[in-house]
């Protein structure tokens, strides 16, 4: 199938996933959910081969990791199905509902978006998530995977045609693009005919490649410099274990905190403790000339450290003057995820949550709770740090739009 | 001033207009409009040397309608801003706010974009009214009018300044760029360090070089191949009227329509009525072989017709066997943004609403109802025709976006 055919029947079928009714997606969900289990021999052994290919290739662990497949990732992948069956279908909720003065009764009402194209990297339970996300939200989802993962990709999509087919639903609902080539991803953002939105999912480079070269609207997800702010007012002890958590509980994530701003009224008292908390991970600290002076274990801070999303057992520390400035650093440096101050004063709490320009602003909490299962959405396709359609974690109402139904009686237009 | 640093002025000054009270905006918006009327001779004085200018050079009549300012015009800018202060301040507004079985508080807050970058052609008037909304839902607005106007935009925006500083408000608000080559707006569609949204007001083509050459979100305006779907139940004298309405009210508009679809049952019967009753306006009338069977005065459509934005006395009039024939040749064609059907069955009526997927689908009433006054908005910056962020007429609130604040008490992720 060539790309343009690829993009025609996600269209056409898009219009038949749009008017599907929820009992119809749960059951076809649940159906998909048991093909994969069902599937497991023939997803294993083609992700064996994605394996082998990867290791001769010298991938590194890390990647290795994240492309393997064991019976219990597989199951992971469908009970997570099964989870996405049972939540709301935000599909049809009508929002508002208003009459106007010449009769008119005019609502909006939410629809799915229709073609969802998703660009990600190595990682194939992405597909199986993906693609029941899209499905519970009546959207038909266009995959690209990592040239990596194509084999798995492959069966993967295989045992969810199956499901599909079982159930009477379209197997269209979900397509692989299984070209890996560049020139096709390329064509892919340029899709604008079929395709209504690009959601790419992986490192910040994939990331900037489809935000430069897409035609179509991208929802950026991802990178995080997320800071912790620690006011003079501070629960000392509490900002050490947030800063412990934030830092330490997974270091690899977008939700991790990379920065800890702290102010000068404290920074004598707090920044040992900090190296005390931090030690048993062996965190290295990179500090500004305050925080150095305060704490001598701290290495010097170079200006590029500032802007780093490090995913790794390093901190960069600020002294600050006064909350103004902590403000103005993190709007400057931030990548717009998550910030957290940690205050025991009322006005610096409020101050901080309205001028903090993020996606998702702390008072007294771990950044690490930015996630969709963490706000209770169930769970999510991505966390967005741009400001338009969605921003933060991206659950299943985020896969949809709205749209304006007008119920009259012969109203013209004077 | 360069372009970064109009981009970085913009992008600091967000952050002040962000946090503003929203008695400070209005008494600002008030300011400005009176400024705009203080300034009247200055500015008609600018708006006839982009006349002389323009008539120099060839421009066309209905250019030179748009580019035109009076006295009764600038009273209209000064009395729209004036309008916008009476509208509801959309920012601070809190969605929802829940707590989660951890003892979070998480929220959901209206915040503005940020800084919103418009780009449109020779209507003067965009200045004013884009500042006025921009303003108001807390955004700094970076504007790129066209070369034909840009005395006029010079004096508007003076004007402007004027209204800010006497109000002790930042100038900033709004930024001009006056180098009105193709370079600099280039420039300004990559801009996305600094500029959170782009806006593109004007024609088809303006639209698409936009779309095609962005890195910023955009957000698209505009074109609308509307359709009218007649059905066999429906009232023919309604259908009629609304027709006459939605294709004759006002011909350059993009809610005008474009499209009419006939029942074959009704064909007969109705065609001759559409023929008497846009005869008034001298409506050409383009049919498929069945329109063009059921009224001889008709003139044979091409395939080319089908997807055609006329903004003219055309029309194009095709004869379908069923509803489904319908929704499948408007969602083929249609631009997505307004269709009607004229019925009396409550079943096709609903089926047309859930199927049809465009950005406002009516009941029985006219296309020409789609806009942001006509809905209750007060005004709008433009309607969207894609389905990310906003979908449909784009008041204050959809040019805003939302960010998580959480309130907790120390906790951290287990």
């Amino acid at each position: 199938m060539t790309l343009q055919e690829i993009g025609q029947k996600a269209k056409e079928v898009s219009h038949v996933l749009g008017i599907l009714g929820t009992e119809e997606k749960n059951q076809g969900l649940r159906a998909v959910a048991d093909a994969l289990e069902a599937g497991q021999e023939a997803i294993l052994a083609a992700n064996e081969k994605d394996m082998e290919e990867g290791r001769n290739n010298g991938m590194s662990q890390g990647l290795l990791d994240r492309l393997k497949l064991t019976p219990a990732r597989i199951k992971g992948m469908a009970d997570g199905l099964r989870k996405v069956a049972d939540l709301d279908d935000p599909v049809g909720e009508v929002l508002s509902m208003k009459k106007r003065p010449n009769g008119l009764m005019i609502g909006q009402k939410r629809v799915p978006l229709g073609v969802i194209g998703m660009i990600y990297e190595a990682r194939p339970n992405v597909t199986a998530d993906a693609f029941g996300l899209c499905f519970k939200s009546g959207n038909a989802v266009i995959l690209k995977g990592g040239s990596d993962a194509i084999c798995s990709n492959k069966a993967i999509v295989e045992a969810i045609h199956n499901g599909l087919r079982e159930s009477g639903l379209p197997e269209d609902a979900v397509l692989l693009i299984t070209d890996t080539s560049r020139a096709v991803t390329q064509e892919l953002m340029k899709l604008n005919q079929y395709v209504d939105v690009l959601i790419p999912r992986g490192g910040a480079g994939l990331i900037r490649a489809v935000v430069e070269n897409s035609t179509i609207p991208v929802i950026e997800t991802g990178t995080g410099n997320c800071h912790i702010y620690v006011d003079e007012t501070a629960d000392l002890s509490m900002a050490a274990e947030i800063l412990f958590n934030a830092k330490t509980q997974r270091i690899g994530v977008c939700n991790a905190c990379e920065s800890l701003v702290v102010h000068e009224k404290i920074a004598d008292k707090f920044l040992p403790l900090v190296r005390e908390r931090l030690q048993e991970k062996q965190v290295e600290i990179r500090g500004d000339e305050r925080a150095c002076a305060a704490e001598a274990s701290f290495v010097k801070a170079t200006e590029e450290d500032w802007g780093r999303e490090y995913l790794d057992y390093i901190l960069s520390c600020r002294v600050v003057d006064s909350l103004d400035e902590a403000i103005a650093h993190i709007n400057r440096y931030s990548t717009g995820h998550s910030e957290a101050i940690i205050t025991r004063d009322y006005e610096s709490a409020q101050r901080f949550l309205n001028e903090i320009d993020s996606a998702a602003v702390y008072v007294n909490a771990s950044t690490r709770f930015t996630d969709g299962e963490e706000f209770g959405f169930g769970a999510e396709i991505g966390i967005s740090t741009q400001k338009l359609h969605a921003r933060g974690p991206m659950g299943l109402k985020e896969l949809t739009t709205t749209k304006y139904i007008i119920y009259g009686n012969g109203q013209v237009r004077p």
